[in-house]
């Protein structure tokens, strides 16, 4: 009997580990933040480090918003750029950081939506130890994003915003 | 000998049974679902069946981009309407119905991303027995929404377009 309780609970013990490691993937690994492509990877010079696009909507003469999935690995990130007519991000998945000239970083985290204001030169990446995943919606009616310098590293990583 | 394969047999199935409901709950329930939040309950005559909106972008004079997260419980849609600028829906979960006036209704899964033309009315909801849950980005710039009539139950339940 007593022989009986002990597989018993190793058998409890090793399935609950392997259940909660289950769960666990889907939480903290790709398959939650799979709703769209991850895309292509990106091989122009308008970024630092790895990310990849996938466009899911080209503007056109009826309706200039484009709409892109934008994955970047930890550490990469845009280079500074600004949008003649704005542009919004939604956060799907993942932390990073978003910056607007002349303001401290903040961090900004899966479920956060960010409005950048035509114009206003700023950049977004993924943080040091994790990915970003991002829906671009851009407003082309004035025009393509204009891209500037890249990311320095003591900009990449200067003071985080605290009151976001 | 036998007694403890017994038990280990019996114990190896409730729990397989009970990782594998809860790894259902995942796929299935809204846990997966909220990356935005799911906002307030919609009470205008607009919609048919019980559906939500968070406001997540209002559009402004320099952005004329509105984006909304909308909620449609099972059996709910919009009334028939269209957008003078067009729209984007982003499928972020569940499964629903897209029609435009004139052409069979077809399925929309999550994952999906519908381009709706300016001024061409359409409606889209859940599926009778699946929930629907959709980013929608509007363009307002040449004005907003307009709605048009209810979408009547046989064209909810109309056949449905293969090719999708």
């Amino acid at each position: 009997m007593k022989q009986r309780a002990v597989v018993l609970i190793a058998c409890l013990a090793i399935l609950a580990v392997s259940c909660q490691a289950q769960n666990q993937e889907k939480v903290n690994g790709s398959s939650q933040n799979l709703i769209f492509p991850k895309g292509e990877k990106i091989t122009n010079n308008n970024f630092t480090g790895n990310a990849w696009l996938e466009q899911m909507i080209a503007p056109d003469s009826l309706n200039p918003t484009q709409v892109g999935n934008v994955t970047f690995e930890p550490g990469a990130r845009t280079n500074w750029h600004y949008h003649p007519g704005g542009q919004i991000l939604l956060i799907t998945g993942g932390t990073g950081y978003y910056q607007e000239k002349g303001s401290p970083k903040k961090v900004i985290r899966k479920g956060d939506v960010i409005k950048c204001p035509p114009n206003v030169p700023h950049w977004h990446g993924a943080s040091i130890d994790h990915e970003l995943i991002q829906i671009a919606v851009t407003n082309t009616q004035n025009g393509a994003t204009m891209w500037l310098e890249k990311v320095k590293e003591e900009e990449y990583k200067s003071e985080i915003k605290q009151d976001k």
